[in-house]
């Protein structure tokens, strides 16, 4: 099998996640039938064995009385169709991974999904998680860059894992949900991870092995000065024979050993990344150039548009990091080859709780695109906080640009995922609901992500018990933490390096672009044409406008676009000030509802999950009375108002 | 010679700080006979061997023509008494280390030294340096913690370094200076620097030899668990008779290997270290069980007195760090050992650019204090900024408690060093002025630091046109980094952990108890009995008045003790705010002259001293220039008010 992992091997020690024995009852008290070859009718055939042993029917062949067939072939390898026959057999007709995703499809509806029939396809080609893991253990970022659930579940003492078991649960997992690609190493690529590309090979080989089985494929984050660092060249121009001919022989190798590679992943003149702008070229030839060499074998260059001064000066207002990806990347749609996916944050800053939509999904209409989200929670609580992101996901995919939304405009999605070698996977138990939930809207950008958390509860929790108290306490877990955080869809006001945990100022004097601009008076960025940066420029109608005008614009973005008085009245009827006041007394009430309804659920979940989400509640209520304690205190300071209430403001 | 250096052995590559063979001329072209036996006395005979060998004159035994006799004994051995015969013979008289602190004098005076007669003894038997230093690399701290000169001399590998020339020549520049004791590692005690009092003691004892004949004692840093770390003892309680037992039996162990052992240094139940707290006893109580265990041999425990809540809630207005370390010792004065000193950082915070000086050096009179300063520029530009911080120590050393100035109430001041592998041993060239200044003022503590900075700079340039620029360049230096700083002795407002650079709310909201509570309309701690923390009813009289008053307050002082509005009005005249404004430009303005004048030395200092400071005044002018514009622009934001000159301010 590849390497997959047989369904009822649970692995000891490492939680389940949403495939607990019990989660497959009614699709195994059946009689089933698997037909086809090849790894993934394999994975399928396992998984019906394992679910009908455990759950009373059978796994059969050539069988008259049959529950269920999957066979395949069908068009669309990733698509499937339900069927039903007069015997009531149910058939699942599909090929490649398109079978495994029926099968997970019939396991998710239980009972229901012997009553259904429909055809299934994803919406995008483009299904893609992104680990930022590291080889080697960086010096300040660790293994897992950004990475809140323990070591790497890939790499240990400097290589691949000997041992791949939780690997192969984990593409067991991800396979479930319909996730299709895995980058496998951080974009910040150091020395030791540029080396997966050439001499280190043999490991990823072994990787993509483990992947295979549950339809995803392997690629690698590469450094574009590769040619220099592992071919010995003198350049890395994009547009220089050598390199181009580096790039093809090398890629070429790679398919060779891995013929169904995804291809690479690039940050390029980023944060200190090297790029094409060393050698007086533009992104869009750097990308054609790797596009060219991965191009005869159907590979992709995912390139991101994450491109800004990190440098700037605080004192300078007149640059924008908000403006940067539209005002490198929009010159140059229709330059990029047809295998390049550019990958744009779904914000124009980064994976803040709250921003409004890059504006470049909508500005780039001949460039294929995916939208990058961050499973992995670096501004949103690092899985010590509940953070149920699917709800903001979900805005962003269905913003509608003119009559269009978000989805329909581009190729795929990607994220960073928030896995780790911990035996909860994501560190917080309940962090595990994003991972689902993000797999489950790249394959259906219009789900209702609040349905989409009511299945994983019930596919994860057995006791129909703790279902309804769960919802209640995760529904609006972003919002709970949107309050407590940063106001007004001002952002950051977290701590530099780490980004965990308040402080107001921390980003203001620096060079990172990230500031409030509060004073005595008000607070928020001015990114309006009129008086400002000019960012609303950015949109198309009717978005120019609206977040042109302060009377208009939404109040969760106000201060994104502008800066008010601190007396200045929201729709909500609210002043600023007194919303800030209002929003973070809430947030930390709604904490510590969270620590309520979880108490009442003891009993109702397993106790370690029990124990270890209870641990990390107790953190994000004290982290989320900080950040109250300090956001009002701040604002108190600063506009001298008392809170309206009489609360306490220290 | 027993490790020491022969004063000709000038290291390649090593800069001779204040002992170049020029500053040796007026000895080294006198006929020099040396009586004597012992390392000093061989210390001192190499000493002028190689000044006369150098200049002219010549060693000699016997001979009546003699310019010079160094010659014992003296009935304290630290004392040296200089005397004329008719002949024009000077003689020095001395026993032990008083041989070489004469030799000194005479080098420090030149020609003159042959003029004078008198008596000289140092002011205290305590002129210690510590040593920060690990001997493994720690994670976040680095070799040398709080060092800013390149790795330790000490230490490199995870052991003491094997060649210990370089030593030798460090422990001859303190010597110079009249520095008696060294402690050997960090306050932080981990866990294999805890081991040099046990398993590595042969590595301590080759240490104590290279400093032995320059008339310094070695002292090692202990942790307090010792027992328990090193013993498997069960417990460190001081109390216990086996814990006391252990410690006798191990400090008798060490004297058996280091005769002239000084003593331990402890910091205890302080930032995370252990100490008598644990164990319901006091400081008395731990630092005498350590006493008990040195009595015998002559050895003292230093126990630091820097004590206080490093886990406070910034909420909380009633605890007051600056009490602390009065609050938890005054109650036990009376009650350590004769041979216990307690060591008193200079200020009751931590060794920011201005403090008041500590309370506790008045409130304790029958315990034996040691004043401590901090040589190395932690909060003072950590030697990338030009600091000469004499005139700060000397104004702590003469304060006036009643009739009586601070120095006559110790029994010898400490301070942390600012030494490494460097090869200008200070990172920043001038900041060796801050190393020799210290030695100085510990022998005599109403010394002009005006002078001694003067005297650094005649030594250590050879050229006089270099003279008057750098005394010019250096004297205000203190004044312009505290001018750029945090202002009017507020403290802090530096980036939090490195403690390098602005970062004005860096710690208001941290557990640190180091706040400035700046809002829209003031900014201060108020420290005073009728409304604030009551820090200044720990001070006698006249101080417990003057501060108490923001109109007898200094201003320098003034938001240490009170807090005030922006347009308060300072006994200058100015307004708190204004104050603010113009004391950062007025900053940055002496950097940048500091700039000019050091061009103007090119050619008359070497070259390689040149560059590297050179090199540092652009760090420096960059830093008080972000320093400048962040504290202007935050308490502009703040206040509302404008600069009454119409500067820029961001």
């Amino acid at each position: 099998m590849n390497g997959s992992l047989g369904a009822a091997e649970l692995l000891p020690d490492v939680h389940p996640a949403w495939l607990p024995p019990t989660a497959f009852r009614a699709l195994g008290a059946r009689r089933v039938r698997v037909v086809g070859d090849g790894p993934i009718a394999d994975t399928v055939r396992a998984e019906a064995l394992a679910a009908t042993t455990a759950h009373g029917g059978a796994l059969v062949t050539e069988d008259p009385e049959l529950d269920l067939v999957l066979t395949g072939p069908d068009d669309d390898p990733e698509a499937f169709a339900i069927t039903r026959d007069a015997a009531g057999t149910t058939t699942v007709t599909a090929s490649g991974p398109g079978l495994l995703y029926g099968f997970h499809h019939l396991v998710r509806a239980g009972e229901s999904a012997f009553q259904e029939t429909g055809e299934h396809h994803p919406a995008y080609p483009v299904r893609m998680l992104d680990h930022w893991d590291n080889v080697d253990v960086h010096p300040v970022m660790g293994q897992v860059e950004r990475g809140y659930s323990g070591g790497s579940l890939l790499y240990a003492d400097g290589a691949v894992r000997p041992d791949l078991t939780r690997v192969a649960a984990y593409a067991r997992l991800l396979g479930s949900i319909g996730v299709n690609r895995v980058a496998l190493n951080n974009v910040n690529v150091h020395r030791t991870e540029a080396r997966l590309l050439t001499d280190l090979l043999p490991e990823v080989v072994r990787l993509a092995e483990v992947f295979r089985p549950h339809g995803i494929r392997a690629h690698l984050s590469v450094t574009f000065a590769s040619p220099i660092l592992l071919g010995g060249l003198t350049t890395a121009d994009p547009l220089d024979p050598e390199v181009r001919s580096w790039w093809a022989r090398t890629t070429a190798a790679v398919y060779a050993a891995i013929p169904d590679f995804g291809g690479y992943v690039v940050k390029a003149d980023s944060e200190g990344q090297p790029g094409p702008f060393s050698y007086g070229r533009d992104h869009a030839d750097g990308a054609n150039a790797l596009a060219e060499a991965l191009e005869p074998f159907g590979g992709t260059v995912f390139w991101r548009a994450f491109v800004y001064d990190h440098h700037q000066d605080w004192r300078d207002r007149t640059t924008d990091r908000a403006r940067a990806a539209h005002d490198h990347f929009t010159p140059l749609d229709g330059e990029f080859a047809d295998n390049v996916v550019l990958q744009v944050k779904n914000g124009p800053i980064d994976f803040q709780p709250r921003e409004p939509v890059s504006p470049v999904i909508a500005a780039m209409p001949t460039t294929r695109l995916a939208v990058e989200f961050q499973v992995t929670q670096e501004y949103t609580g690092q899985q010590r906080h509940v953070c149920y992101l699917g709800p903001q996901w979900s805005e962003v995919l269905r913003f509608p640009f003119g009559d269009r939304e978000v989805h329909t405009l581009a190729a795929g999605v990607t994220a960073v995922s928030n896995v780790g070698d911990d035996p909860f996977w994501t560190g917080h138990p309940l962090a595990q609901a994003n991972l689902y939930a993000f797999g489950r809207l790249a394959w259906d950008p219009t789900a209702d992500p609040d349905e989409l958390l009511r299945e994983w509860i019930a596919l994860t929790f057995p006791d129909p018990a703790a279902h309804a108290p769960l919802h209640e306490l995760m529904s609006g877990s972003w919002r709970a933490y949107e309050d407590y955080t940063a106001p007004l869809g001002v952002g950051f006001m977290v701590r530099p390096g780490d980004h965990y945990g308040p402080d107001v100022d921390g980003y203001e004097y620096t060079r990172w672009g990230t500031y409030h601009f509060a004073d005595r008076d008000g607070v928020g960025v001015d990114r309006t044409r009129a008086t400002g940066t000019g960012f609303t420029g950015q949109y198309p109608q009717p978005w120019r406008e609206v977040y042109e005008d302060p009377g208009t614009c939404p109040d969760e973005l106000l201060l994104f676009f502008h800066h008010v008085p601190y007396g200045h009245v929201l729709h909500s009827g609210k002043t600023v000030v007194q919303h800030v006041y209002d929003t973070h007394f809430a947030g930390v009430e709604a904490v510590e509802r969270m620590v309520t309804t979880w108490e009442s659920l003891r009993g109702k979940v397993s106790d370690d999950v029990h124990e270890r989400v209870t641990e990390r509640l107790v953190e994000q209520l004290r982290c989320a009375v900080e950040w109250r304690d300090q956001v009002n205190t701040y604002f108190l300071r600063k506009s001298g108002v008392p809170d309206a209430h009489g609360r306490t403001i220290h």
